[in-house]
C-alpha cells in the first residue's frame, strides 16, 4: 500500500438525481457525490481521504464531466483507479478517466473555464423518461427572443442579479464567453462556457431567458437587469434537474 | 359517484425501472404499475376495480404505449380522467390518453398487433443517464450480420426456441410482420412488430441476434434454431431494461 504520494484527477460523469448536492453535507447520512467517491477511494486506496472537485452541483444536478483531484500514497496502478472505482460505486457516479497529474494540480484553483449545459423542453406532454433530466415548460416559447436576450448576457459583466444569494464569492464579476441556444424538435439547450460561476448563475440565467420566452420579459430589458445588480430584477430560478456540468478546462 | 357504466381505455407510458413489471404480484408490498394505475383509479373513482392491459410487460421493461381498460360507474368527466389521474400517479406513470370505448371493447383480447423497441448502446463507454434505458454491450458488432439474421425471423413461425418456459400460450407460433434493425451512432434499434409474443421472445430473439452480431453465432443458423423449437439453441436473454413496449393495435 505504502507507495509514493501521488495526485489522482478524475473525470467523474453522475446523475444527480438521488444525490443531495456534490459536496458533502453536515447529516452524514445525506448521500452526496463527493460522500461516494471518498468511500470508494477509500475501498481501493485503503486511505481515509477528502477530494477537492472543480466546484458544487446542486442536489438533483448532473454532471458529464466533473473534475476532482486527491492525494493518495496507495500504489494502485494509474491505469486500474478508474475500473477499481467504478467496481464500487453506485452505478449513477462513473469514472470516465483518471491521472496522474503533478502534485501541485487543484481542480478547483487551477479551473480557467467551465461549460454547462440546460435543457428544456417545450413540448406539449412530458416524457416520463426524462423527468429527472430536463425541465418541462409546456408552453410556446419565442426562441428567437430569447437567443436575442442570450447575447446580451455574453461578455465580461456583473452578474449580481444572477447570483442567488449565500454565496462567499469576492466579486459578481465573470466572463461568460459564450452562451449558444440551440432549439430542436421541441427542446431548448442553453450551452453556456465562462471563466467562473456564480452561485445558481446557470439557473437564474435560464428561467430569466425562460421570462422572455414566454414574452413577460423584453430581450432588451437584459442591460438593465445587468446594470440593476439585483437579483429581485431578473427572472426565477430553473430547477435543477436540466442543468449538466459538461467539462471542466484547465 | 353512480353514473352509468362506462368502460374506459388507458393509453399509457412508464419507466419500469422501479416496477416488479406490470402485472400484481402474489405479495402487494411489490410495487406493479398495475397496482399503481388500480390505486390511483380507486383514488379518483372510488371504484376497487381491475384493469386488463394489453399484456404484462417484464420488472425494469419500459413502456410508451401500453393500453389498459376498465369498468367503471363513476362519473368523472373523460376529458378529465388524464389529468385527474397524474395528479395521484407517482410520476414514472404517465397517462397519455384516456377515452371512453364500447363496453366489449378488451385490452388483451382485441389487441391485433404490438411494436417493441430494444435499444443495444455498443459505445465503449456507459452512460450513467441510459444504465436503466439501454443494454450496455461494450464491443463492436458486425451489424449487417445482425441484420441479415433479423430477415430470417421475420413471418408466420413456430417461435418456440425463442421462448422461455413458464408460459400458458396455447401455440408457439406467431407472425412476426417486421424486424427492423436500426443503426446509429453506437446505439442500435430492434424494432418488432408482430401478431403477438411468446413470453421473453423479443428479448430472446434480441439476445441470438446479438451472438451473431459477435460472431458467435452466423446469420445462417437462424432457420436451424427455428426449425429446432428448442430454446436451448438459441442465445441468452437480453435484459428488460432495453426494452420498450411501443404500441398496440386493435
Amino acid at each position: 500500500m505504502a507507495g509514493q504520494k501521488r495526485n489522482i484527477r478524475l473525470l467523474v460523469e453522475y446523475d444527480g438525481t438521488f444525490y443531495h448536492g456534490f459536496q458533502v453535507q453536515d447529516d452524514p447520512s445525506l448521500p452526496t457525490i463527493q460522500g461516494e467517491l471518498e468511500a470508494a477511494i477509500k475501498t481501493i486506496c485503503g486511505e481515509t481521504i477528502r477530494i477537492t472537485g472543480s466546484g458544487r452541483t446542486d442536489a438533483g444536478a448532473h454532471a458529464l464531466g466533473q473534475v476532482v483531484n486527491f492525494h493518495t500514497y496507495s500504489s494502485v496502478p494509474i491505469e486500474r483507479f478508474g475500473v477499481a472505482l467504478n467496481s464500487v460505486l453506485p452505478r449513477d457516479i462513473r469514472v470516465k478517466r483518471a491521472e496522474s497529474v503533478p502534485l501541485c494540480f487543484h481542480a478547483r484553483f487551477d479551473a480557467i473555464a467551465k461549460t454547462y449545459i440546460y435543457i428544456v423542453d417545450y413540448r406539449p406532454c412530458a416524457s416520463t423518461f426524462l423527468r429527472n433530466y430536463v425541465y418541462h415548460v409546456p408552453q410556446a416559447l419565442d426562441v428567437a427572443a430569447l437567443r436575442k436576450a442570450a447575447e446580451l448576457l455574453v461578455g465580461t459583466r456583473d452578474y449580481a442579479s444572477f447570483q442567488t444569494s449565500g454565496s462567499s464569492a469576492r466579486t459578481s464579476t465573470r466572463t461568460v464567453y459564450d452562451l449558444r441556444v440551440e432549439a430542436d424538435d421541441g427542446m431548448i439547450k442553453f450551452i453556456i462556457r465562462a471563466d467562473g460561476f456564480l452561485y445558481n448563475m446557470v439557473r437564474n440565467i435560464v428561467g430569466t431567458l425562460l421570462e422572455v420566452g414566454k414574452g413577460k420579459l423584453m430581450a432588451e430589458e437584459m442591460a438593465a437587469i445587468l446594470a440593476a445588480r439585483d437579483r429581485s430584477q431578473a427572472g426565477p430560478t430553473a430547477p435543477a434537474q436540466g442543468l449538466y456540468l459538461v467539462g471542466v478546462e484547465y
